[in-house]
């Protein structure tokens, strides 16, 4: 099978017009088929904060009123989809702006209300991801870049995590190639000691992960990540990767950056 | 040559919810190859005066400075776009939202500054459009689905008049398909009498033009609408269609409604 890479940036590349357009270009010289994610960035909150669109907190957990999912509409999948595409494009990369919505790639369901109500949150309808059109974008030599929007199917956008969906298309992707999941962030890997950015650990297997687990080496909040890591791998992903954008991805193929988990 | 449907919108049917959701009804039962191209109505304008952002005019022009090129970017990339597109997929039509940086389809060129300095405007680069990426995904039976940008091609979104669009787009179109071209607009068609709807001039050919002409018949503001649509059909289009969106559409086909120009 053919690879495909699957790769995910967050917020600090996309808060920094500098740190943007290197990983950008990393992103233009990576040879084979690939796809972005992207998450927002500070970015939607400021221009929240201009509107009048104060964040909405319940139990702690932010919801998706009808403001918000009408800002995130405009900020993810206009403003930063389009600067991302436009920069690609100049960088000599053949980048296509996707939202779920978009050729119905990513059905979602509005997230049932139990206890909390997340307003417009979709959960990815994993089995439905439609995994011919992103073929045959991929055919045409195209870069699908994606917000992290998805939709209901009855004319709803929904604002769905970006690591969620950066998963599910590496999930669904990996029936028809070899797919390396790779999560853009902040720090250069998994941490032994979130305090050294020398101390990545470099490789992270089931057993590796147990005796990490047993022996409190680990930051909890890395954990999530982790978990979802293992999650894709169990469905077919072929390995993933975390790190930190301005060095992982020009050495992606060589493997001298970041945590690798299989 | 097998038909297309190039499709242009305005503002009159985005800014009413019920005009635009019944509009794409019509879109989504109209039967063949089409392709869409929205404005991007009055909604830009209450957000930019909510972001303090104001229309700025040169000698009446409307300029596109820095915070309104993001503002239109938003707005008619994101907001607008990714709500048609949500819709459109609710009826059934599996539309795919883009701008003209998206798959580089539509390179255009950062307006000259001569008496007037126009800021981030783009002019079509007409014979550089990508009738082939664009052929691919009406082959996939996609709809595509375009808001008013374009790009320079090294990494700036430029603001592109929508008419302009359609009309660039249904002319490179015209070597692969037999184009449609349908202008939407808020009058039944072009009248001969502008206080009266029902004076709408069905056939328009060019001998007709001058005798309309000579004869002071026609509403200054429609002439340069009649003006583009036989630049079109000199470069290409089979026919070009001006009326009202809410009867056009369903009747395209056995031509019972607006201003037929050929």
């Amino acid at each position: 099978m053919e690879q495909l890479f699957v790769i995910k940036i967050g917020g600090n590349v996309i808060d920094d017009e500098k740190n943007l357009s290197s990983f950008l270009d990393d992103v233009a010289n990576a040879k084979g088929k690939k796809i972005l994610i992207h998450g927002g960035g500070k970015i939607a909150t400021k221009i929240g904060e201009q509107l009048g669109i104060a964040p909405n907190y319940v139990n702690g957990r932010r919801i998706t009123d009808a403001a918000t999912i009408d800002l995130v509409t405009m900020v993810y999948g206009g403003l930063v989809n389009k600067k991302i595409i436009a920069q690609l494009q100049s960088k000599g990369s053949n980048a296509i702006g996707l939202t779920g919505a978009d050729a119905n790639i990513i059905p979602a369901v509005k997230r049932p209300v139990k206890e909390i109500d997340y307003g417009f949150v979709g959960d990815v309808k994993s089995d439905r991801i439609n995994i011919s059109v992103l073929s045959s974008l991929l055919d045409s030599n195209l870069v699908p870049v994606f917000a992290p929007l998805t939709h209901d199917e009855k004319g709803q956008v929904l604002n769905t995590n970006a690591d969620t969906i950066a998963s599910s298309l590496a999930v669904a992707m990996s029936k028809k190639y070899q797919v390396r999941l790779i999560y853009c962030f902040e720090k250069k890997g998994v941490l032994e000691n979130v305090e050294d950015d020398n101390s990545v650990i470099t490789l992270i297997t089931k057993d590796i992960y147990k005796y990490l687990l047993e022996h409190h080496k680990l930051f909890d909040g890395i954990l999530p990540k982790i978990d979802n890591a293992f999650a894709a791998i169990d469905n077919g992903v072929q390995e993933v990767i975390i790190g930190d954008a301005r060095d992982l991805l020009v050495n992606v193929t060589d493997r001298v950056a970041g945590t690798m988990i299989k």
